[in-house]
């Protein structure tokens, strides 16, 4: 008798948020293992703002999830049944998936999941997955910050951004953030280090953003777009990064609808490098960032919170936290017991 | 008794285009030689698409020329009166100055302007002195074209443009072109070797230049903004170079009021470099660059038109040619006569 699974599927574009019907919770029986295969229960899923552009009607980064076709996430779990001898039942694996409680999968591109000692599973997932990594090669590859520096992140509270600020400051440099209250404002300047923090729903960002950074800013980590994307371009020094991570205030529209900045033009006038990166291209260097981000993570150096939802059908509502701003640190949802 | 001269003065910031009020010619006493001081008498000034900048009210790149003072360019002459023992009677000298058929300088920033054996004055002027190194360095340097690349310029019929795709050919890529008119899309494939080229004025850019770029686009070379950046960041590849060297079409505008591209968000999804560049960084490269570009010339591999308009009078009439496209080539104004 094969085992019932619950999974998520894409079941209509929405038009701008995620609605009702966006994504479907089905239960389906899962297919017997074939050689190779093996029988995953999951225990944690990641909820990260490129959710949305997968199911987006755009020309994106990688094959989007189309409409019928299960739900795409980062996924933690735990083997249950193998058929495949590199992955003995008990083991760890984490990999791209779909949002479901148990999977078959022949586990091409999945990875035994390495635990770090001193830290709890859900801590290593949620930080060394896709936050961590994002954040260490955008601002330190793509952003080349040196000492002294003035750094800019936006969305500055959330996952990536607020790992961003601390590795500015671990870099010697001078860390502002853009985040939406008065609160996330304050656990940036008060608890994470970070310099100054501007509150773009509450203050007008350029002139804020202005007297943060009296020196200018020499890098912009973009996460947003819009207003705030447009007061740091008319701050930047000459010669000065900006860091495209993500443009997440355009992902709920849908075709060209969305203006770039105004102020574009900058580019030429401060001889700015504007690059963006996804961060799946550059899994070659993950041993060497994670290695460094669990070490600061263990010195207490960089500091996160984790917002987990409990429970696989309370997923989709989850995923428009991200959009809202009403997640607090890294969003994820627990599916699975750990043992 | 001193030796009057006429010289342009910026006189009122334009709202959009330059009107009759904005550059107003007057006639002057030149004063009296101080140690040091060399007095020109200029042969041709050139005119290039970021002098409209200048007199912007935007933050610019550089000093902007103030209402009141004279307007800026750059020029070569000849030096007809020295208390400068670099300067003997008689050199030519080119540099950074005023609109003006004679001016009095302390030779700040002057270099004697080399003659290219086998070239004539205007062209080796008009081509070396911002065109030329302006298109080699934002193509060569920052394009970073490789064999097999597809390249495409905007204003591709223009004194940059028409040189960057040219380039593009010689380093082995494919070139295209984005131009006014029928007769330049001509110029650009029957003449300069362009491999295609579309009239933006005639055809719908996106489906055209899509049809011109099978393999979509590795370099995108921007001179203008609007539409075509639009067009060409949609058709970018992974990893492709966007290269900012100028937005002609935004600056007849003031404040901010020009929306970026509206295709921002390829950035990320083609993992794009957009570097935008101002020659004047560069110019310690120099040397290296104009003598491949006079090379180049001599042999017959760069080809360009000049586009000479008689007379200092005429000279703020002629720069607004270059914001509706009518010029034809290289554009500069022909001041005294070469002797």
């Amino acid at each position: 008798m094969s085992r019932i699974a619950r999974r998520w599927y894409f079941n209509a574009r929405p038009k701008a948020t995620i609605e009702g019907d966006t994504l479907v919770l089905r239960e389906e029986p899962l297919p017997a293992l074939r050689e190779g295969d093996i029988l995953v229960r999951t225990l944690y899923l990641s909820l990260d703002a490129t959710n949305r552009v997968w199911i987006s009607d755009w020309d994106i980064y990688m094959e989007p999830v189309h409409v019928g076709e299960p739900m795409r996430g980062f996924v933690v779990g735990e083997v249950v049944q193998s058929r495949n001898p590199a992955f003995a039942p008990g083991t760890l694996v984490a990999g791209l998936h779909t949002w479901s409680d148990y999977f078959v999968t022949d586990a091409q591109g999945f990875q035994s999941f390495a635990r770090v000692a001193g830290l709890p599973l859900a801590d290593t997932f949620g930080i060394l997955t896709v936050a961590g990594p994002t954040a260490h090669y955008g601002l330190l590859s793509v952003g080349q910050p040196k000492p002294g520096d003035t750094v800019v992140v936006t969305a500055a509270a959330g996952a990536v951004g607020s790992l961003v600020g601390q590795l500015a400051k671990l870099k010697g440099c001078r860390a502002v953030g853009i985040a939406g209250s008065r609160e996330k404002c304050r656990w940036l300047t008060d608890e994470l280090g970070f310099d100054a923090a501007v509150n773009y729903r509450a203050e007008p960002v350029l002139e804020c953003l202005r007297r943060c950074c009296p020196n200018g800013i020499d890098v912009h980590f973009e996460n947003v777009g819009g207003e705030a994307l447009d007061a740091g371009l008319t701050l930047m020094n000459n010669f000065g990064r900006v860091v495209v991570c993500g443009l997440i205030s355009t992902y709920n529209s849908t075709g060209t609808a969305a203006p770039g900045p105004y102020m574009f033009r900058n580019v030429i006038m401060r001889r700015l490098t504007v690059r963006g990166f996804v961060i799946l291209d550059h899994l070659d260097e993950y041993p060497r960032m994670t290695a460094e981000l669990a070490q600061w993570m263990l010195e207490g150096k960089l500091r996160y919170r984790l917002h987990i939802v409990d429970g696989l059908e309370n997923a989709a509502e989850a995923l428009n936290l991200l959009y809202t701003g009403g997640n607090e640190g890294k969003l994820m949802v627990r599916i699975g017991a750990e043992r």
